[in-house]
C-alpha cells in the first residue's frame, strides 16, 4: 500500500498528489525549503497531512541548520515556522503542527545542544504517527454512524493521502468496512483540483471500496432520486462554534444534504479544531491561481485571459453540520459546547513529546 | 458576430460547439444523417437550437430524398424525424421541431409534388427565424427583473450558441444591457461538458458582457458571499406543472437560490413548454459516456475504468422557480394555470407555416 509521507533516512518521501492517477511516484524532500514548495503546489495536501508535512520541514531545517547555540537555532526555528505558516492559510492543523515543534524545541532548551536535530526529529515522528493512530480511532467512533448497504457521498479527498494514513472522512468508511458492512462511495470529482476524481476513486480502489464518480453539480440530483443515504467530508479547520471550513463545494453539499434530510458528518481530529477561532467567519480562505479553473493538465478549457474566481475552501455553518467525528468522540450541536468538553477530556499528557 | 446555425445553398452551416473556444469553426452539414451525428454529438446543442437543427435536417432529407410521390415522401419523413428523435432524448424543442415539420408536409400534401423540398425548406428556415425573433421578445419581458448593477449567475450556456441566435437566458442579459444597465455575470464552467467556461464565457466575451468563471461547486460560497443577486437559466423541457429540465446542477444551484433567497428564473420559449409532460417524473433524463467525466481533451483525470454516473439533466422542482421567462409573457406559480394560460393566448396561427 501507498505511503502519503513517510521519514526515511533524514529526508521525507511524499507521494506526489499531483500526479496521481496516472503516475505513483515518490518525491525526496530535503530541506524545509522544498518542504513549502510542496506544499504551496499541492504535492502534499489535505489538512493533517500538511501538519505532518510542515513538523517533518521543521525537522529538516533543525537538522540542516548551521546555528551553533540555542538561541540562534530558536531564531531560525521561529523563521521556518512563519515561511511554512504562510503556505496555505486555512487548514489549522499547519499551525497546529509548527506550534507543536515550537513548544517541542522550547520544552527541551536545557538538554545538550547537539540531541535537538534528532529530538526535534522524533516529535515530527510523533506527530506522523499519533495521526494514523488518531485517525483509527476516529474511525471507530463514527462508523457506528454507518450502516449495512450504506452509500455514502463524500467531497475533496479526506482519507489516507489527505493524511498520515487511514484517513479521516473515509478512515470512517473503511473502519464501516472493516466490520463488515458493505459501503458504497459516491465520489465528487471536486473541482478545480480534482482530488476526488484522481485521488479519492484511486485510493477507494486500492482499498476495494466500490466507488462511483460524479461531477460536482450531480450531488445535488442523486440525493434526489434516493441514491445517497449519507454525507461524510473531511475539514481543514473547526471553529469554535463548529462551523467547518473545507474544500469549496462542500458548503453547497451541506445544503443539498439538508434539503434532502440526508444526515451530513465532518471527520476531524481534534488538531483541526480551533477554539481560538470563534467562528466561521474568522477562518482565511485561500484564494489560488486562475490556472486551477481555466486549465486541466496544461489544455485551456476557457478563453484566454477569462476572469476567474477561486476560493480553495468554503465554510458549512454549525446548523448544516449532524456530528462532528473525532478520535476522542463525537461533537453534536451545541457545537460550542460539545467541542470544548471533548478539549476538557483530553489530558495535557496525551500530547507526547519526548522529554516533554 | 458568429452564426450558430444557418440554412445556406441548401445546405446547413453550424457552429463547431465542440471546438470553443479554442478555435471558431463551422462545419457543412449536407444530409438528414449527418444533422444527427451533430445532434448527438454536440456540435451542436441547447434545446432551441437543437429544434431548428432537427427542422433543417429533415429538410435536408426531402431535398435528398428520391422518393417519386407523396406517401413515399411521407414515409421516408417519418422515418428521418424518428431517427432524429432518437438522437437525445430531453430537449422537448427536438420533438416540437419535428412536428412542426410533419404537420406543414400534411398541410402541404395537395402542393404539386416537385414544390414540397422547397416548402419544408422555408419552414425550417422559418422556425429558425421565429426562434431569433422570439428570444428577443422574451428578453423584453425578462431584463424587467434584471437591476443596473445585478451580478447574474447562469448554468450551462442559455445563450445564442444554445438557439437560433439572441438566446434564452443570456437574451435576457444581453436586453437589459440594451437597456443600459450594467450587468455582469458569474458563469459556472458547467462539467462535464464545460458549455460555461468554453461556450457561455466566450460568447458573453463577444458580447461584452463581464464575466467571472466559476466550478459549479463554488456557486453556493458566492451567494452565501452575497456576491450574486439574481439567477438565470434556460430550459430543455418544462413539464405542465413547471417543473424544469435543464442541464445537471440546474437543480442544486435552484435549492441553493432558495437557502440564500435569491430569485431563480427559468427562460424558455413556449416550444420548450410540454403540456403533454405532467411533470418532471415523466421527463426522460439522457445518460451520457462516461468519458465525459473521466477524461478532459482527451486527457484522462480519473484511474482506468472508474465507474461513473453522467445525467445530463436534471428537474428542477416547480416551487423552487420564481419565474418562468417566454416570448408570450411571464408564468408564475401556481405554474399549471399560468403556462396553460400563455398557451391560451396564443392564436393558433402564430405559427406560421407556408401556405399552412
Amino acid at each position: 500500500m501507498f505511503k502519503t509521507i513517510e521519514w526515511k533516512n533524514n529526508r521525507v518521501l511524499l507521494i506526489d498528489q499531483t500526479k496521481l492517477p496516472s503516475e505513483e511516484v515518490y518525491v525526496t524532500i530535503s530541506t524545509w525549503q522544498e518542504m513549502a514548495t510542496a506544499i504551496k503546489t499541492m504535492i502534499v495536501r489535505g489538512a493533517p497531512a500538511i501538519g505532518v508535512a510542515a513538523s517533518m520541514g521543521v525537522a529538516l531545517g533543525v537538522l540542516g541548520s548551521m546555528a551553533r547555540d540555542f538561541l540562534s537555532l530558536q531564531t531560525e526555528v521561529n523563521h521556518i515556522c512563519g515561511e511554512l505558516f504562510k503556505t496555505r492559510p486555512t487548514a489549522v492543523n499547519l499551525a497546529w503542527g509548527l506550534d507543536r515543534m515550537q513548544k517541542c524545541l522550547q520544552k527541551n532548551r536545557e538538554e545538550p545542544f547537539a540531541k535537538l536535530g534528532q529530538i526535534l526529529v522524533m516529535e515530527a515522528q510523533n506527530i506522523c504517527a499519533e495521526d494514523i493512530l488518531l485517525n483509527k480511532q476516529m474511525g471507530e467512533h463514527g462508523q457506528k454512524y454507518l450502516a449495512d448497504g450504506d452509500r455514502v457521498l463524500t467531497h475533496c479527498n479526506a482519507g489516507a493521502l489527505a493524511t498520515a494514513g487511514h484517513g479521516t472522512a473515509l478512515g470512517v468508511i473503511y473502519a464501516a468496512a472493516a466490520h463488515g458492512k458493505k459501503i458504497s462511495v459516491l465520489a465528487d470529482e471536486t473541482r478545480p483540483f480534482l482530488q476526488g476524481s484522481r485521488l479519492t476513486v484511486w485510493e477507494l480502489g486500492q482499498n476495494n471500496i466500490p466507488t462511483t464518480l460524479i461531477t460536482d453539480n450531480m450531488a445535488g440530483w442523486m440525493m434526489k432520486k434516493g441514491e445517497i443515504d449519507k454525507v461524510i467530508v473531511g475539514a481543514d479547520r473547526i471553529a469554535a462554534n463548529g462551523d467547518v471550513a473545507n474544500k469549496i463545494g462542500t458548503y453547497a453539499v451541506a445544503i443539498l444534504a439538508k434539503e434532502h434530510g440526508i444526515p451530513f458528518y465532518v471527520a476531524a481530529p481534534l488538531s483541526t479544531i480551533d477554539l481560538k477561532t470563534r467562528s466561521g467567519d474568522d477562518i482565511p480562505i485561500e484564494e489560488r491561481a486562475a490556472i486551477e479553473v481555466t486549465h486541466v493538465k496544461g489544455q485551456p478549457l476557457a478563453p484566454k485571459d477569462t476572469k476567474v474566481r477561486n476560493p480553495a475552501f468554503d465554510v458549512t455553518p454549525n446548523q448544516y453540520v449532524t456530528a462532528i467525528i473525532t478520535e476522542k468522540g463525537i461533537a453534536k450541536s451545541p457545537y460550542q459546547q460539545s467541542l470544548k468538553k471533548l478539549f476538557d477530556e483530553v489530558r495535557r499528557g496525551d500530547v507526547v513529546c519526548p522529554n516533554g
